[in-house]
This record gives C-alpha cells, sequence and structure tokens, in this order.
C-alpha cells in the first residue's frame, strides 16, 4: 500500500499558480511546495508541471533546483519526475559512481514488465541503453553478473519446478561451499530464473543446509561480487524487507545516508512504502516516522514525512 | 519490400471454406491450399485460422499437419503461425537442436522491439524466459554470447559515436590478432551497442586494418565460438546480404538444406525477401526461382514459388 496522501482531484492550473506563488520574492516557501507536491500522485504532478509550463514558459523542475537545495532539492527533483524516467535517472547516476547496489536494486526489485520500461526510459533519455552503459562502466565478473541483471526479462508465472529447485538448490551449494561464487551456473541461475522459481531454490536450499543462502554468502561479505550477489538474493525474495533493511541502515549510519532514504521513501511512496513502515516498526519497535524525525530536520524532514502519509505534515 | 501477392480484401469464411474442402476426401489438394494461403497476409491468414475454428470446432494448423507432410507440412506449419509465435517455435527448436545459427539471426536480425516482442511470444508459448532457455541448453563462452545475444535490448537510433568506434575497432583488433575470441571486451561491444554504432566500428575496422573483421575471424572459422560470432556480426551488418547467403549456401549445398530454405523464405516473405531475390539474382546470375525450381520439387516448390511471388503459381 502506497502512504502517498492525494485528493481524488486536483485542479494542476490551481496548483502550478500556487507553486509560482511560493518560488517567486524572497526567499521560497518550501511548506507551500511540500504541501502541494506532497500530496499529488504521479498523474497529477505530470498535469501540473504541464500547466506550469504553459501558465510560465518554464520548467517547473528546473525552477525547484534553482529555489531548492541540498538533501531537500534533490528529493524533489527525483520526485517530480515521471516514476520510469526517475528510475533512468537513479540507474544512470548509479552507473556513473559505481553503485553497484542500486543497480542491483533497480534490476531486481522491478517486475520483468517495469524493468523493461525502465529500460526504454533510459534510451529516450541517455541515447544508449542501460545495459551498454553499465557494461562499459565495469569489468570482470561484476560487469558480468550486472549486465545479465539488468537485461533480464524473467519469466513472471508464479508456477514452479520443485526437481529444478532442488537440482539448483545443491548447484548453488556447492559453488558456495567452494566459494566459486563468479561460478557461470550461480550467474545463470540468478539472471535467468523466474523469480518464483528462485525463492522455491533458496526455500529448498535453506531447508536442505540447514542456513539460508544470504547467511552462508555473507560470511564473505567484504568481496564485492559476493555483496553484489546477496544483494540481488535480498531483492528477488522479499524486496520489502530488504528495503526496510536499506531504510534501517541509512538511519543507524553514523552519518545518515540520505540518498538511500530518499531512494526507498520516494521511489515507494506511491507503490508499499506503507508495509515497508509495518516492518520497521516490528523491526525495531519504533515507528519509521520518529526515527526519521531524530536524524532528519527543517523542510527535508517535512518532505519525508508528509510522503510517508504523515497528516501532520 | 515483400515478395507476398496477397489481395486487398480477403472472405475468411470463404477461405476457410474452401481450405476445408481441399482437405477433405480422399488425398488433399495441396494446389487449393497453397493458392489461397501462399495469397493471404499475416492479418487474413489470423482470420482464417479464427473463421476455421468457430466453423468447423477444429484448428486449421493441426488439420493441416494431418493433411500434409515433409517439408510442405513444415513450412505450411510455419507459415501459418503469427510471425512472433513463428519466431519463438524457431527458436525453441534451435534451442533443442543446438543450432547456434538459427539463434543468432532471430536476436541480431530483429530490431531491438520485434527481439523483445519475441521474448514476449516465447514466454507465453513456453512458460519460460528465452534466455533462460537458452543459458540451460548451452555452456562456456558460447552460453555467454548467444544469452546476451538474446537479452539484448539495443538502443536504435542511428547516431554514431566515431571516436567510439575508432577506439572500440581497435579493441577489436587487438583481440582478433591475439586470436583472444572470447575476450571479454568482444563480447561487451558485440551485445549492447546499438547496430549503427557497431556498424561504423565495423567500418573503421576495415579502413584501418585493411581487411574485414568478418574475413579475419573465418580464417579461425573451425572455431565454433567465432563462427557464432561472425554470424552475428554479419546479421547485425547487412541481414539481406546474410539472407542472401544462407539461401544460395542451402541451395548450393550436396543435399539441399530445404529447413534453411524454408525458414528465409517463410520469415521474409512478407518483409524484405524482394531485396534479397534481388541480392541472389546479383551475385549469382541466375534468378533465384530457378535455382528453387531446380533443387526443390513438388507442392513444396509450388509453395515456396507462390511466397516467392511467382505469380505462374
Amino acid at each position: 500500500m502506497a502512504t502517498l496522501i492525494a485528493p481524488d482531484h486536483a485542479d494542476p492550473v490551481a496548483d502550478a499558480e500556487a507553486l509560482r506563488k511560493a518560488c517567486q520574492g524572497w526567499g521560497t516557501d518550501e511548506k507551500a511546495i511540500i504541501s502541494i507536491i506532497g500530496h499529488r500522485n504521479a498523474a497529477q504532478r505530470k498535469l501540473i508541471k504541464e500547466a506550469y509550463q504553459q501558465l510560465y514558459d518554464e520548467d517547473l523542475v528546473k525552477r525547484f533546483e534553482k529555489e531548492l537545495s541540498g538533501d531537500l532539492e534533490k528529493a524533489v527533483y527525483r520526485w517530480m519526475l515521471d516514476p520510469m524516467d526517475r528510475e533512468a535517472v537513479m540507474a544512470n547516476v548509479a552507473i556513473k559512481k559505481g553503485d553497484y547496489r542500486v543497480i542491483v536494486e533497480l534490476s531486481c526489485i522491478s517486475s520483468p514488465e517495469e524493468l523493461l520500461a525502465l529500460r526504454r526510459a533510459y534510451q529516450a533519455r541517455y541515447k544508449h541503453s542501460l545495459e551498454e552503459d553499465v557494461a562499459s562502466h565495469t569489468t570482470g565478473d561484476i560487469r558480468r553478473l550486472l549486465v545479465l541483471l539488468v537485461s533480464a526479462y524473467r519469466f513472471e508465472g508464479d508456477a514452479t519446478d520443485p526437481r529444478l529447485a532442488e537440482t539448483e538448490a545443491d548447484v548453488l551449494q556447492h559453488a558456495v561451499k567452494d566459494k566459486a561464487y563468479n561460478n557461470d551456473e550461480i550467474v545463470r541461475i540468478l539472471t535467468t530464473r523466474s523469480k518464483a522459481q528462485l525463492v522455491a531454490t533458496f526455500y529448498r536450499y535453506r531447508d536442505v543446509h540447514g542456513t539460508s543462502i544470504t547467511k552462508n554468502l555473507s560470511a564473505d561479505h567484504e568481496n564485492e561480487f559476493v555483496s553484489v550477489l546477496v544483494t540481488a538474493i535480498r531483492c528477488i525474495k522479499s524486496p520489502k524487507k530488504y528495503l526496510e533493511r536499506v531504510v534501517k541502515d541509512a538511519i543507524h549510519k553514523s552519518r545518515t545516508d540520505e540518498d538511500a532514504l530518499t531512494r526507498v521513501i520516494v521511489t515507494r511512496a506511491e507503490r508499499d512504502l506503507e508495509e515497508i513502515k509495518d516492518l520497521y516498526y516490528k523491526r525495531n519497535s519504533v515507528a519509521l516516522e520518529h526515527a526519521l524525525a531524530k536524524e532528519t530536520s527543517g523542510p527535508y524532514e517535512a518532505f519525508l514525512l508528509t510522503l510517508l502519509g504523515n497528516e501532520g505534515h
């Protein structure tokens, strides 16, 4: 479930006018901006951008970039992009920074059709294919794994083949035992099988070998390739649990990781942030809103809390 | 240009009735069948199949399989499938037979959107992804190359980057010179760059090194991996020339390769078979129809000639 609170009907022209007002004159009325865009869904935000362009012959997102700064600017910029375009931007930034975790998230949490839409959006924006840019910014085993993950168009059915799960759990177990992490078979299984089949294989692995594959792998967590593998497995196995962990790690770091916080909240607010919030509460015995309020401040805090469905903001 | 001669309007019910008649009683009127389906485009054939199913509660394609045999049966079966479904069937047969050439053709001649449509059709029919089946029926370097080729969603723009073409032509040349064919960089370049960019790179290669990359590679044509590489390069560089060569080889073999003939004629009759025919004539100084008529016979010959636009049939 989404956490975003948006009205059924919004008036894009009135919104554009109010946003213009908030951006004009001395200073910027960040509160007004947040109170509008923090309560509009993707379709509504798109209409606001169009209305703003027509009324003032100006790009609203560029105006926001001028008016805002720091973490709030980044969060608003991402929030205002169309969802698939946003993922394309996130992928491009991640490729340039060598942030493999985000590339894995984008390719393994998305449904097969969403990943395809991301690849299309990426091409429209960057005139390159996603896999092309991933491939030309990486090398070796990590390249091999990442290119296949972003190129995957997995079968989406729920049916699983228990015999196959059995065989491939064994293949994985042998490779992990031998520390042959970059084994062709691990890569093949992880990048081509359907998610439902992989989940069956991971369960089989744990049932037979007593420990989960992620736990076994995490023993070697300093190996960069292994950490990419573990991220991929977690994203495929239980994306919400994975995202809860990202949020928790971002908050608990000695220096809060605002990029990660923004990423999860902005991308999931219209999807499943409610469940991620619930998981957070169950695992940490404190509401995500409270934890966030402690670690962030000012209009950035207000914006995140608004997207989290906090009516007070 | 297509070679298929089809009327602007056809009556699917009348066609279904005529086909029923051709299939009933002693013997099968192959001539009647060919004269109908050999003059209907994909949309018209689809309507005939639907009308036939409704009228006689029977699958027309299955009926054809009972009535026909040998090369004609195979050709008609492929012809009657919806184009993307046909490619999915061809891919599946090729995977099972280990016929890498066909897998490369399907992935490298198709446009990026066509390849995507093929992947969708494959999943709908086989409940597996195409790359999954390719990966589980192959190993080693060939697997690596084929999986990436079938997973590619290349950028489709015409723009090329001359500097990149220069660098990557050098990378290719070094790898070829060192006989490092399975080099990561060759695979990366060939599987991720846009076709336009690759063509620029191949031209650059020839301009600087005096010989084309395919000629250089062909020196090692007994290496199976190299022959897959060469096929991929040819399909990307000039698909029509490549297909003309497939047809020529199929005809000139000591035992005519009907599968290859059927494949090219059935899949290209509604696309660009006219140009392939012209190329054939230019290169062999004999019309494709004449060459075909010498090597094939009976209703199979008649069917191929009909698809080639031979009005006499």
